[in-house]
């Protein structure tokens, strides 16, 4: 759209020629942003409603507006409305499809208001309806994250750093670290919502309106936590799609790297899990092959979201106020932000219910790589060792351990003393995986009771 | 930093020659993050008070830990500190030093942590005292913004879309809308502290620790609202530094637009504004030159934040967990942008109070190019004339203006009438630049009235 | 797609249940990918070609595919053909639909080959036809620029730096400078094509086939340069499409530029030029508005590349080798790049030869701001003033021309005399803005003369 | 720097008060600008030179300028020169100094130039210097792939698609993969050097200037291929750093997959390849920890690089001509390019001889998974079987296999047959690893003796 630029023939003696026949087509939006139709058609009955309530509509021409509106509404979703170029937008589709039918009065649903007031309302409902989607799928896989968390709280893994084995850790531990991640991003979208969630109705062109608006009385009919505060800035403003954007964005980024260890833990190599067949594609030619498709996409579509979220910041960057052709381009970057969103979490939102664990291969690849040698080092120093003696005879237990193809834990006490006396038979305690995930017990740490207590708590922030 | 990796020396037996040289310089970091020394040791401070607050320490063994602490602080305050690249990064080189000046004690402080927590929390400490020093540096910023829009309240200009003369506006409306938008960045940096305000400490390498801390006390300590709530998360998460990028490239973002402004009015074809000659350069050359260089260059800056965000976002982006060495790549671009972002608010706000409008051009810009053409139509309207024929009398009032060189306000009522006789003496109210910003006057319009009570209103959410 | 992978009833007994129908639609790529066509096809007649040629079809069979595969290709060209969500991708919806005309030989196309090559073969056959279309519309536009370069050859308007007026330039001079950055875009783009035009075809899944396969035999047969040169490295490459975006990133940057300038131009304040009515759109309700909206939308479509640009990258970070369902996500970023890239040209192209200068407002606005003052300074150094002194001189001059209102031309030689004693009437030659252009007469220099040049020995390069 | 402005005592009346002392900081580039003191004083040789030699200065002032930049040089590259922040930038700080030794003949270097084209003119300098470097380490690092190839030719490991085990490969023909996409680069480096080796000196401040200068003479004075074609293009222009990134975002994007397999491969879990000590970390805490420290950090700068890439693109979106301050940005982000694709094609060049394979790792993982199944099916269909029961056959065999826990190869030919009666004792040669590769035996296959030749090819093309 273009602030309330209309197809030419309306716009009388200042233009010489008509519009090219490729720039109408260049610069019209009504193939994308027809998908605004129900929020566009809802912002004119409030702006409408509004118009009769400080009588600049009588009401009967309101209630003529709001029925014409109604109709083209029922004709769109029936797939009978014809959608025109010409008529380059939404706006001006729908204006035009109700000037047919109730005649002149149509028209006057445009007093008081421009299409740059008028778009920027349309987007925010338009997000704020689709944040409230997206909540609720965060809450589901949330849900699942934590369900699962449950389940699993016992269930022992390696811990890597660095892509090497570092301690064990559980993998209830681990799932509650994904959910963190998703918690996070759950609070950073209600945050952005109460930016989106204002009315720009009534900015007009650029500077407001001489007609006598009430803009608390549409805000409030649509929803709207209040009406924006300056018209200059309310009609040239996209910070909402570009927070949504960054929201987006770090979301990815956490999928991306559940999608990384997903892949890792399918792997032959790793066989941690298995993902339902159903979330998986076979070959023709390779029978032998179940590839992981699902997250590999959902980490291919993170570059996708970093694209948009600097699309919209090139988008942006310098332009003078207020409203600018260019802010045309917002649009379809944010569309497609929101479905590849809702797309990824309902895959994830389904898929991770369905994870099944292959706990013994998790089991015995904690127990290779001496994951216990820091319990060892921290059972001396409690002994009374030295830290630095301590790491010396840990040392030598792993460089004897390594020779004998044994871990710590496989060794007798008799072998463990002779690095150091103060060994005694409690120390299986800790040498143990189990011994050693239940020794982390503070908050955040790894033990089962602590994992547990972290998903009852996480549980009542979720659903108070 | 590396999980709690040293310099080869200290490795043992696993380890068969001594790092490259260059691998070792590759690797350090000590160069960058040196920076963070203070929030360094009081972490640290922290960490060895809980720990004799739990048994792990004895009171004299903190005690003496936290007198070296503070001496070394005060050696590097004094500049005396020698920074070692082989020590690798900031942690190592201040607990070497510490262990140098209390001996074996010095080592102790590190039981029941590891460098990736204590990272984790020395940037967190970090960012908190930076968001909080931009804080107060955006609310002078706003202030400035707010006692100038009050100052200009009544001076007209253009106002532009598509940068094409629309309707008349006023300056201080103007300078509200960039308000407004430093506002909102203002809320997202609040809302960003309170995911930066965690205590990740405790967290250890990646799965807690063994030994009996006390993570609320040390979150008390440090002024953290709590302890985050994962260890695995907590030592790979770095959501706060994407976030704050996010929120910087919106600030950049916006006074990017600022900037472009300023640009555009300094220069002779709109010669609004006058900058004070101290926040520009001249030429040796060309005598008559005076450039608007802080703008530019603020401009300019936008694409280094915008760049440091895709980093930090690329970074992540499929990183299995925990701690991956691919971290330590966070800092640099963090600490650039907080930088530039304080440079940035420093150059602004320094130089908005001292603004000067050139009234005059403003007026007369607003006068060419029938700004009120609007205005006359909606009076039009008002006196009860169908909107498609109030647009047709414009259009040939303006016409007619163009072949005479005359705004319409500068014709004859005679003249008017010509085109409608609805027309009346008291159309020249709204005719005027004066009347027609004044009859926009509802909620977040241009009227004078209006502006001064959004400043008032913008004052109290201000300083409450 | 997926390396040939397909619907699971396929798949054998390896799968347990069906692919769940969200992760059907979820992971299908019919929808952008069916864009290929002509090139999935064309590159199966070349396969086939070769098949029998090397014996493992025999040519009746060669001939059936053949004759079968124009026949799916007329019924997509008519709109009859079907395209199934549940074939997934293009690749699988014309071969199903080969085997259903010609039965089991349909099957035997695939011999040898797999979608991981054949779709590497897809992309690069139709980004070797588009970057030819692009380089077509490049000469387009270019021709277009040394057109109205050489017809404004010597028309004078101001130059700019930090957006103050420098020194006057000449509007042709102007032009070849946008003339300059599109060749540079235009050489990258065929450096481009170098590396787009070489065939995967033969790479089969990831290692290479059995079959006794001839790779320089369809190279040959579908135009490329050569086969490319490891199977693992073709299948996951997508370096192409990366470059090609880069190429496109710069030229939108550069088309950024371009409109940035036009639409100052075409502002009151500056109104150099005019744009044809033909590329602008007016307003309902402002009668006076003419809005660029072709180069404010060009301007705003840099951030949709730049966008692509980052997805790309994002993608490809970080993925081991080789082919990954990742990868399914380098087609929509590429395409809507080729198609933003074509329109933006196609607009530039159309509009510059129709660009009206508006000489004496630029001719004007030259004389403001004593553009000539540096070639006073020249003229002084030149009759042996040292430099320093030649500045004050100026400096002085220029004084006495903003307390006057005039412009150094506009002086008397006794009024300059009076600043310098050897200052002659000679020194009009330089003080005019005919002259000053003039003088700057080298290669890449403004002058009228060098700027008619540069136009003749641009023409040579761009029609050799 | 800014067109020529000096520091504000020398810009005359028209400035009425200092610059800001915050401002002087803000705008200053020396801290960063001075590395490019060689090339500038390179540059300045070559423009004395030429005024010479048109007659603009005397010899003897020439051989005056020469000597005195001589010794600047000295002083800067013996530590002494003393860098201040008042003289803003590298140009003004050594014009000062050769100044205060040589007295006034030191200003007239800067005839007929200006700071715009003279830097321009440094960082094409310093960039072609820069990638002949670059260039040199791609050649020693391809030659190390190449080395590793033919020393791993007959090396068999799985490939991998979507990170399942696909079909065998050879450890070789991997790193030719790698080999080819580093080459890419080399090429794409060098189409790069071609558009930054030309000469903007000359352009002066946007116009050119109104002396006798020679631009072909400076240009081959300074080894560039030619001088650029305009004037106001030439000072605005920063295209070359932006291809330079690309390059860059390319190569690392490239070094980061390579990592990624690097850290897969050194995992506990894949164990297919031993970096060498000198590569890795160690921990202080866990004894049996050795990080890959080097490609983690490679991966993560990956980020770093498109960071830079975005940041350019940025900066220079919609900026007007000719120079603006904005461009002073473009320094920092080349110059960390640079710098970090140095350094990590250094580590890669380092780490790739010192690779260690460990063949049977390899070896076993290949044979796990039936990745020959696809031979057996390829092996049927020679026979006569058509592909769509090849396939079924071929699928009982692989769930006998699974059901036997026994590989293809590892079942009797009686055992096959049961599957079909055309399988005879060849299929032995097809069913093992070595079989299988070594039918893959066309261009760019995986087969031993294709690597061998593949490695020849290339040595070729490197060395020629």
């Amino acid at each position: 759209m273009s602030d309330d630029s209309k197809t030419n023939q309306q716009w009388g003696g200042r233009f010489s020629e008509p519009t090219d026949a490729f720039v109408a087509r260049f610069t019209a939006s009504v193939n994308f942003d027809q998908r605004l139709y129900e929020q566009d058609i809802r912002g004119s009955i409030a702006h409408a409603t509004m118009l009769a309530q400080v009588g600049v509509l009588t009401d009967e021409e309101k209630d003529q507006i709001i029925q014409g509106l109604n109709e083209v509404r029922e004709e769109i979703e029936r797939g009978e409305f014809e959608w025109s170029e010409a008529l380059e937008d939404v706006h001006m589709n729908i204006e035009a499809r109700l000037t047919q039918k109730i005649g002149i009065t149509g028209k006057k649903l445009h007093t008081g208001r421009s299409r740059n007031d008028q778009v920027a309302t349309d987007i925010r409902l338009y997000l704020r309806d689709e944040i409230d989607a997206i909540s609720t799928e965060l809450t589901r896989l949330r849900t699942g994250l934590l369900d699962l968390a449950e389940r699993e709280a016992s269930t022992i893994m390696p811990g890597f750093t660095h892509l090497q084995t570092a301690q064990p850790v559980t993998f209830g531990h681990h799932m509650l670290a994904w959910q963190e991640m998703i918690s996070r991003d759950h609070d950073r979208l209600l945050d952005c919502r109460k930016r989106v969630n204002l009315s720009p109705l009534g900015s007009a062109a650029l500077a407001g309106t001489t007609y006598p608006i009430d803009r608390e009385c549409t805000a409030e009919l649509l929803g709207f936590s209040a009406p924006t505060r300056n018209s200059l800035d309310s009609v040239s403003d996209r910070d909402f799609a570009i927070e949504f954007c960054a929201f987006a964005s770090l979301l990815l980024t956490h999928l991306s790297r559940a999608s990384e260890e997903l892949i890792l833990w399918t792997s032959a190599q790793f066989n941690f899990i298995d993902l339902p067949d159903r979330f998986c594609t076979g070959s023709s030619i390779m029978p032998q092959k179940k590839n992981p498709d699902v997250p590999e996409l959902v980490r291919g579509k993170t570059g996708r979201i970093n694209g948009h979220l600097i699309a919209l910041l090139t988008l942006m960057k310098s332009q003078p106020l207020a409203y600018n052709k260019d802010n045309q381009e917002d649009k379809e970057p944010l569309f497609d932000a929101v479905d590849t969103v809702k797309d990824c979490l309902r895959a994830f939102a389904d898929m991770i219910p369905a994870l099944e664990t292959n706990k013994t291969a998790m089991y015995e690849a904690a127990k290779r790589g001496f994951s216990t040698a820091t319990d060892l080092a921290d059972y001396l120093v409690r002994k009374g060792v030295a830290f630095r003696d301590a790491h010396e005879i840990v040392g030598k237990s792993v460089a004897f351990g390594l020779e004998q193809q044994r871990d710590l834990s496989e060794m007798t006490l008799e072998e463990l003393q002779q690095f150091s006396t103060v060994i005694e038979s409690d120390v299986f305690d800790v040498l143990t995986l189990e011994g050693s995930v239940a020794a982390r017990s503070h908050i955040g740490g790894t033990a089962p009771e602590q994992v547990k207590i972290a998903v009852a708590t996480a549980r009542q922030t979720l659903n108070p």
